[in-house]
């Protein structure tokens, strides 16, 4: 069912799902990385994982009303999606303050952003993925100012949706990244993947880590942590 | 009638004016600085010529209405200006690319904007005044949703002003920053400076640099560019 090789990136490689036009396989990898590719290290298991975690949080996504890419888990490391063409930002949702916000603006660790700040960032690997302001959104990532704010609007819902489904399990969601994408419909969706990897989780009673942050910090244990939300995930269902 | 000292900056010092509440003496210094101090000489001339251009600047720009902290020049190197608390944002627009926005988009320099960009740094040294967005700007500089707005509406309307002004003397208007603060009576003004320290201008004809560029890339005389800006707009009147 796997046609050809479209793209690899740092966290999945993309094909071709043959006979089902317009749907591609996301298949995710061991690798990790961090620091815009500057530190790696391959985890056997992570695909798994994190393939096994998206499945559950776009499934629940789904079940609230947000559209997504997702349409069915294939196997223990792929996924079946729609095709879009993503748009280049990085979207990113803080409830809480916690890594590069702290530094960039001087605002201490743990603090509560009411209402949630979303942010923008150009994907651009080679550019370091700047954060960018809406000008230059309008700019870089040919969108309309109404897609923009249908883009934020989104990732707002799907903060509390988030929220929602972290709180169940006893987590507090930090912050997280997301990705949109256009279908050839020309209608915008969530696409890429919500996982350990793209947000910042904390045990609600002990503020543990429970995402990539162990990696990035060399702090911990990535394969126990991302095992413990699929369990957490499992167990609620 | 200068009063105490209350700051000194990289490029005025401040001074309380004596017997006239609520105004403050603005004193040009002859320091150049740039990347944020990390480079930094004297140009015995600089603050009267910057002193004399931002006054005339700061007059036409009344003259079409611009409310503005500026009440007259003093002398050679001082302004009397109306005491503000200044918003910590320094406001950024853009004609044509060049300089960060290059670098940080990879766009090439020329590029024209249209309509221009407007770009929020917080201003905090500490910090290397890093570019912010909207929300974190409500976050960082105490201002209400609609202030942001008057002042990124201000900065629009001052863009066309100085265009027009610049263009009367053959210089094109790359891009410039401006500071706004707040009068007693809340109401928010152009505060800070308007010279070739705060803006990229560029002679028509020749595209030679007419600013602090030539101080930054070490490409040329800063004095006798400052020198031919106040010229020009001096033959002008
Ligand atoms: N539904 C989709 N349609 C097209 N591309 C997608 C979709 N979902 C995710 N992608 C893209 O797949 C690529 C591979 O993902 P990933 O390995 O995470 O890449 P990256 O190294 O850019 O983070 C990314 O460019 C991502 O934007
Ligand atoms: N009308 C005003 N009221 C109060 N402060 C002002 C006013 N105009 C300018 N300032 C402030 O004067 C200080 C000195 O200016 P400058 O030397 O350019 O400082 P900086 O090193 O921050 O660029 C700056 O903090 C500037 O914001
Ligand atoms: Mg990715
Ligand atoms: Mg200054």
């Amino acid at each position: 069912m796997k046609g050809a090789l479209l793209y690899e990136g740092k966290a999945k490689q993309v094909y071709e799902a043959k006979d089902a036009a317009g749907r591609l396989i996301l298949s995710y990898k061991n690798d990790a990385t961090a620091f815009n590719g500057e530190k790696k290290s391959v985890f056997p298991g992570k695909g798994r994982l994190n393939n096994e975690i998206a499945a559950h949080i776009f499934s629940m996504l789904q079940d609230k009303g947000v559209k997504t890419h997702f349409i069915e888990r294939l196997n223990e490391i792929e996924q079946l999606v729609w095709q879009t063409e993503i748009i280049p930002l990085e979207v990113v949702v803080r409830n809480v303050a916690a890594g590069s916000i702290t530094k960039r603006l001087g605002i201490e660790e743990k603090t509560v952003f009411e209402p949630p700040i979303v942010e923008l960032f150009y994907k651009d690997d080679a550019l370091g993925d700047p954060l960018i302001n809406d000008e230059h959104a309008l700019l870089v990532a040919s969108i309309t100012q109404a897609e923009l704010q249908e883009i934020k609007t989104k990732a707002r819902a799907i903060n509390n949706h988030l929220q929602h489904i972290f709180q169940a399990i006893h987590i507090q969601l930090v912050d997280f990244k997301l990705e949109f994408g256009r279908l050839a419909s020309g209608s915008i969706v969530l696409a890429d993947e919500v996982s350990p990897d793209t947000c910042r989780l904390w045990d609600v009673a002990t503020f543990e880590k429970l995402d990539k942050d162990v990696f990035r910090q060399g702090t911990g244990d990535l394969l126990a942590v991302y095992e413990e939300i699929l369990n957490r995930l499992e167990e609620q269902k």
